[in-house]
Parts: structure tokens; sequence; C-alpha cells
């Protein structure tokens, strides 16, 4: 918990951060379905009406804290040519997506989510959406800097980075391993990269 | 139930067809976790063994189920072009798979096999691999017809093909429509179409 010397602002926001990162080890340990809202308070020390200002629910609560470790941990860099920079992030997010704390809990919520529209919605929302807008930005500014072609709306592309391999991680027994992404973006560079060879 | 002109062999087939049917209707009604060999086997009117003796669990019976109304209604054509080969099966698979009986089923199978790794194996194993497998062979064929560049191992394409309008359907709130369908076959013919404008 914060200190009496920081100031409101500082303290609001570590207190954020603390009630995130134990909805997270909660979930590691109990699973989403065990999750509530009493048992976050409760290890977090404050009452339940801290957690209801501000998440409607356990979902965005969780969805907020997968968030926070996400993109903490997997910015994109602007350093190398872009797929190098795609690359690395790639590398990145498939060993968090496949290791604890957001392994085993982001795969429970996309279970449920499969049952609950309203889930999907949030899930999305709240985390998807700005993986994808991070993704589009960084191949936008290849685009500008003529790394990409020109004159391509590179959304859809954005979507297709971010979303194919979880085809992968749900729906087969492959890993999401550095070949699975040399070949995503193959693709991608094979479709979109200035200089490319091409038959 | 097959009638006593019938051979045994076409017998066996008839009543596999009809234990496939019965499956994917009761799992319609009652959903994955609803379903029951004794349950499939009673509406059927046959023996829990009959069923026992041809597959394992309930799970390899209901994507068999799936497999045979995807492999019926869901085969490539191969009297056009190969992007509008692959577009006519892609919105054909699009709509089986957000409509009954196989779209509420199939989210549920996928669901359910995340907690259940083996599951997610049977699932990739009994279905999805048949269907990547006629993807490759199509864009296969395109390439021997000179459609594709050659020297290009289509392996992975195969999987982009049919796995990344998953994330779509799984993870966002987004429609799996004709315009997602249309991105992806310009992403994958910018990447391998012969003689495919580009900057």
């Amino acid at each position: 918990m914060a200190d009496s010397s920081t100031t409101p602002r500082r303290r609001g926001a570590e207190r954020t951060r603390e009630l995130l990162t134990v909805t997270l080890d909660l979930a590691t340990e109990v699973g989403y379905r065990g999750l509530s809202v009493e048992a976050i308070a409760g290890r977090a020390g404050v009452g339940k009406h801290t957690i209801y200002r501000r998440w409607s629910s356990i979902a965005e609560l969780l969805l907020d804290a997968l968030s926070v470790v996400w993109v903490s941990d997997l910015d994109y860099r602007t350093s190398g040519p872009v797929r190098a920079d795609l690359r690395e992030q790639f590398v990145r997010s498939s060993q968090a997506l496949s290791t604890p704390p957001i392994g085993p809990v982001y795969r429970a919520v996309i279970a449920e989510a499969q049952a609950d529209p309203a889930l999907r919605a949030t899930l999305h929302e709240r985390f998807l959406a700005t993986v994808e807008q991070r993704t589009l930005d960084r191949i936008t500014r290849a685009q500008r800097e003529g790394q990409l072609v020109a004159d391509v709306n590179l959304e859809f592309a954005a979507e297709v980075l971010c979303g194919t391999l979880y085809y992968r991680l749900l729906l087969t027994s492959r890993p999401v391993d550095e070949k699975a992404i040399d070949g995503l973006l193959d693709m991608f560079m094979a479709a979109y990269g200035v200089g490319e060879a091409r038959s």
C-alpha cells in the first residue's frame, strides 16, 4: 500500500496497480471462476466499494490486470526494421501467453467468453483492441518510412498479425513457437514488404 | 434405420451416419456438456456398445459428426481461379460456423477444449487437420497450375487461411463476414498470387 508521504493521485495509481496485481495473483491460484470481489478486496485490504467504484465486473478487473502486465512487458520496439520489431514482440507475447501468470488465466477467460458474448466484447475492448491498435501503429509507421507498400489499408493486416496464432493456441496442439511466428511474418512481408523477393 | 434389403456394409455406413446425425441433433438441444452415450444410444435405438465399439469418447463422436456436416457441405470447388474457389468455401464455412447446428455446439467444444488438452488434440486431429489438408491440397493445385508462386512452402499459408478468422469468432464481437474474408484473401493473394499488383 502507498505510504502517507505520497500524493492522493499517486496513492490512487498505486492502489489501482496493487488491486490489479492481487487480482492476477488470485486468478492464478484459484482460476477465473474462483475469483470474487470479496476475495480480491480481502487480500488487498480494501473495501469492496473501492473495487466497485472502478470496475463494473470481475471480468473488467481481470482484463485490466492482464493489460497492465501485457502493456508493461510487451510494447513494440521501433528501433529496427519492422519485421525484426514485430518478431521480437511476438516471441515475447507468445511466451507470456503460454506461461503463468497470463497463460492459464487468459485461456480460462477465453473459454468463459464463448458462452458469454458480453465478456467476449469486454475481452476485445479492454485488451485486444489495444494490442491491435499498437500493431497497426507500428506497421503504419513502417509504411510511412517506406518499409511497407503504400496505398494499402493495413487495418486488417494488423488483425491478422495479432489474431492468427490464436488458432494454434486454442484449436491445435501445435506450439506457438518461433517457426510459426516466422511463417506468419514471411506471409506478411511477402504481401506488404517493399523489395521482398517474389517470383 | 437401414432396411433388410441393404448389404451389411451399407447398413453399417447408414447406422454410423444416423448416429452422427442423432449426436448433432442432441448436442444442439442439450449442449455439449449435456450429451451422454446413454442419451445418444437411446434416441438412435441402439445399444451403448454400438457406440463404444466405434468411438472412445463423446468428443470423438461429436467431432466426427461435425466433420460429416462439414465435409458434405463444405468441400472446395476446383472450377474457378483459386481466389474465387477459396472465397466460395470460406463464405459457406463462416455461415455454417455461426448458425445451428454447427455454430453453438462447435463453440462449446472449443470452450471445453481450453481446460482439456486431450480434447484439443482430438478437435484438431479429427476435424481441423482435415480442413487444413483440403485447403493445402487446393492451393498446392493452384501452385502447380501457376496461379500461385512456385518454390514457396504453402503449409503454413494453409494454416493461416483456415485459422485466422477464428480470432474474430472467438475473441471479438466482429462478424466473420465477407469483408473479413476478402481482407484475408487480399493478403494471401498479395503474398503468393502470380501477377498480383504491388507497389
